[in-house]
């Protein structure tokens, strides 16, 4: 039986574990769950998943939501090529990479993108600030160590890249939207400010697969 | 060489590690961090890591931060006992719940005990019953859990245990303060209110090594 994924457009999570099956060159059934038309508060998905988010993966009977654990499950099933390192440290490390994009990249990102993208909160300027210096901390710091490295841990993709890439470009998205003009984000133009990221963005773009990962809406 | 842990008396992200290592049998030697005193702000501390926090592991030349990353480290070099699971579905469930208590149980728990602990922000009561509410329906759905179940996840401790264990611990100490007493939090007695999840600490706490783990400021 084929994987089922439900996902939304434009869902950083999501689009994780749409990279995650790419990269491991499985096929799925594509379930896109239309957020304004609430599908993803319809009673049949919230069986599936009860707090009402995607991703959802279902491997024949077997359900799964959130994304890391669902990246750890096609892992640890389909191991070839494997995402979570093939040592003690290149694990470590992908993990560590992984936790330091959830606690410091996340929380922030959600303060920037929020107020751009739904116009909730503009008026927080102190609070939107404070996250794109934190959002400019955190790329800086991946920008130097990718300086002298393709992907952010090893060699080789791994689930430390796919954690990161959909947050980089949703940032990248929110930054460039006129409401983010008047907030002097100092983010743009990320080619100039994070150069190395910019490059290992286009590595991921030219990844066999991408396309059917970009998030429609965003054409 | 001995493994050396950084770690810092009542952090529920070091004692996490520390539980790994109990559970895994591993000898490490114990590097006790007084915040106080400004040992995480130290030079040579953040050569091992710039963040400055707890806990970090040093495995000879190699160094590693964040939780769950020393955690992942520690399993993949020392499977056994696993402690992120035997199978597939296995993995999936456990990551899931370990997402779960990150993203709905740390923030939480963070806004109802940083005010209880430190006293910074006590005026906020909403904030802090909201989440207090978010902690009560959390633990709700746990303590339903593990109305038939020993562990969080399948038949043996795992990392999902003992991720969540210090965050309840430091819930119920929170709990429990008389700085709490007048915000109406509805988390106590957790023995009455949630029988399952306090069994369940009581089975960590009589683990082998446990006492070892103990925050020694809470004595």
């Amino acid at each position: 039986m084929a994987l089922e994924l439900y996902w939304g457009s434009g869902s950083p999570f999501a689009w994780r574990v749409m990279l995650t099956l790419e990269v491991k060159g499985l096929e799925y059934e594509s379930k896109l769950m239309e957020f304004s038309r609430g599908d993803h508060k319809a009673a049949d998905f919230l069986k599936l998943n009860p707090r009402g988010k995607v991703p959802v993966l279902k491997d024949g009977d077997f359900v799964l939501n959130e994304s890391l654990a669902i990246m750890a499950y096609l892992d640890r099933k389909h191991p070839d090529p494997s995402l979570f390192g093939t040592s003690p440290p290149e694990t470590g490390l992908i993990w560590r990479a992984i936790s330091e994009t959830e606690s410091y990249l996340i929380d922030a990102g959600n303060k920037l993108i929020r107020p751009i993208f739904f116009g909730k909160g503009l008026e927080k300027t102190d609070e939107i600030q404070e996250a794109a210096r934190s959002i400019r901390q955190e790329l800086k710091r991946i920008d130097a160590e990718l300086a002298d490295s393709t992907w952010v841990v090893g060699t080789q993709i791994s689930a430390a890249d796919i954690c990161l890439f959909p947050l980089v470009q949703i940032i990248a998205r929110a930054a460039g939207k006129d409401a983010a003009k008047p907030l002097n984000l100092e983010l743009l133009p990320m080619s100039e400010k994070f150069p190395n990221v910019m490059a290992w963005v286009k590595r991921i773009e030219s990844l066999a697969g991408y396309e059917r990962t970009y998030p429609p809406h965003w054409r």
